[in-house]
């Protein structure tokens, strides 16, 4: 092709919450294609709490991001060129393109972006996120209706997607946020209370959102907020544990005093879980999610960050809490 | 009936570990029997853990003992009176008597002792421990053939039980107990691997007992033993939460690295569980626990102290791990 891949690489691993310094900007050639493979123009990435793991060296379910290689994540882009028949040049796919402009992939990691929505939406609530909220909810924590569900990181990519899906089964719901969002839970998604985590009476407000206790909870965070959900934990209750983005910049393991005695006293189901254990049912997960965007019962909001260049801040800030709805970064105009 | 009841009340709540000086030896009067009701003599009383949370006010699934009362606990006694046509004097139940030596209870409360065995395996093998290891490991902990089953106070009186019947399901078992008990553990109980506990490369003890992971723990202890564990859980493995004696004796809860990402990276589901909730199905647990210690496949071992009075020091001594199986007071002779 003869132009210039821009790429995103590890400069060196983080200690504590990356910097833009742990991260490159760097030039290499377009990648050659091979047999069996399509050559892609990156659009959208997506930019996730998973990530900070595999940029450390650290026991995961995955591998690890090696120094000096483009940082992993899926993505959405154009196919321009095409040596498998499963593919043709102009096609929209989602795959492992990492934070690059090109990147050639096998056909098998592709998957197709949903025809009628905005191909953003494969990376949300058609696609990971919306999976991860579909499979955590309904096949890890269970709900009924009738049951208080209290999500951690309520107005994020994955919490977002959550309270809509159930509320949609019956269920009375609570959403964690900071100040800011708290409009978002009750406004846009539909939150029954929204509860600002940062609030010094965190425990009362739980008490006063949650009388009869809370029988799930969706928790993306971890540390002292879901400490306070627990103590709130109904007999019976169920916790999908889908992330712990709390702990993700520490350095060191956080020292907090050992409680688990609510799995006893409430007999509590803690389960954690990962969406690609469900790859096998993804088209039931987004034939019902596209259905239900569709029927307008599902909305979803996008944060969208112009250029690969802002990614590493872009994920800085995502860690902080600073997007306001799934993260995205815009890598090319159709 | 004219003659003294001694009965050992609870003098001040303990903080920290129980001394003696936190119970009272008392003499009161035989309790007056009332319609619908039997007098029993207490025969044998059950010591458990969990009595200890009953002495603390902190909120739990049952109410706590209040200063001055007798200590609450299942025993085994016999009827010497009756005001209800259900039961005669002569018969040998299982109630909720506490630690004293006459006591008084409606007809509902009692359960027949099994017949052929000894009386006091109805508070052992054949009742509520038996019981607890029953449903928790196969409801909770699910195991399969082929899996490897750790098991912390592995010669308690529920991890006894745990270990045969994860053996008899065809699964590895490892036992972790005090250097004490080690032989008990492969040659009483089974266990295919014994670990004392206090060893300092327990993390490479458990490496090497589980090479491919742990598929269950069953866990009666937590803290720093079950974070252990925990690092070597297999890929879906489940975790029963029996109980927490590390941390029962703990005047402050004890600060630990929050180490719950295990969850996610193994998939890991833990829940905590109460043998009462599984009431409605004692009769089957009972009916195979029976035909198995009949069959002699299910063995066990009694740790007996004599006398009433000796039940606050023995109790002590159970926090601390100092008996040898199921911890037993005997009252009073047939």
């Amino acid at each position: 092709v003869g132009i210039v891949n821009r790429r995103i690489t590890l400069a060196a691993r983080p200690v504590g919450e990356p910097t833009e310094a742990d991260f490159a900007l760097v030039e290499a050639p377009v990648p050659e294609l091979g047999d069996g493979e399509v050559l892609v123009r990156t659009r959208w990435l997506s930019l996730d709490p998973y990530q900070r793991g595999r940029m450390s060296s650290a026991r995961s379910y995955a591998a690890p991001v090696e120094l000096g290689e483009v940082i992993t994540g899926e993505a959405v882009g154009e196919i321009v060129e095409s040596r498998t028949r499963r593919h043709s040049p102009g096609e929209l796919v989602v795959g492992p393109f990492g934070w690059q402009e090109w990147a050639t992939a096998r056909a098998g990691s592709l998957r197709a972006v949903s025809g009628a929505a905005p191909p953003s939406t494969s990376l949300h609530v058609l696609g990971m996120t919306g999976l991860t909220a579909y499979f955590g909810l309904f096949d890890v924590a269970r709900p009924r209706p009738g049951d208080t569900v209290v999500v951690s990181a309520a107005a994020g990519a994955v919490g977002q997607v959550v309270g809509q899906l159930a509320r949609m089964t019956g269920c009375h719901t609570v959403g964690l946020a900071s100040a800011g969002k708290l409009e978002d839970l009750t406004e846009t998604y539909g939150y029954d209370t929204a509860i600002d985590y940062r609030r010094e009476d965190l425990a009362a407000a739980l008490k006063a959102a949650c009388p009869h206790g809370a029988d799930v909870y969706f928790d993306n965070v971890g540390g002292a907020v879901s400490d306070a959900v627990s103590r709130r934990l109904a007999v019976g209750a169920r916790v999908a544990v889908c992330g712990l983005v709390s702990q993700y910049n520490l350095a060191e393991p956080e020292l907090a005093p050992r409680n688990l005695g609510f799995l006893i006293v409430s007999r509590v189901r803690m389960e954690g879980f990962l969406v690609t254990d469900y790859r096998h049912r993804f088209p039931e997960g987004l034939g019902r999610l596209q259905r239900w965007v569709e029927e307008g019962r599902l909305t979803y909001r996008e944060d969208v960050v112009e250029g690969l260049e802002q990614a590493p801040r872009a994920f800085i800030g995502l860690l902080r809490g600073e997007n306001r709805g799934k993260l995205l970064v815009k890598v090319a105009d159709a």
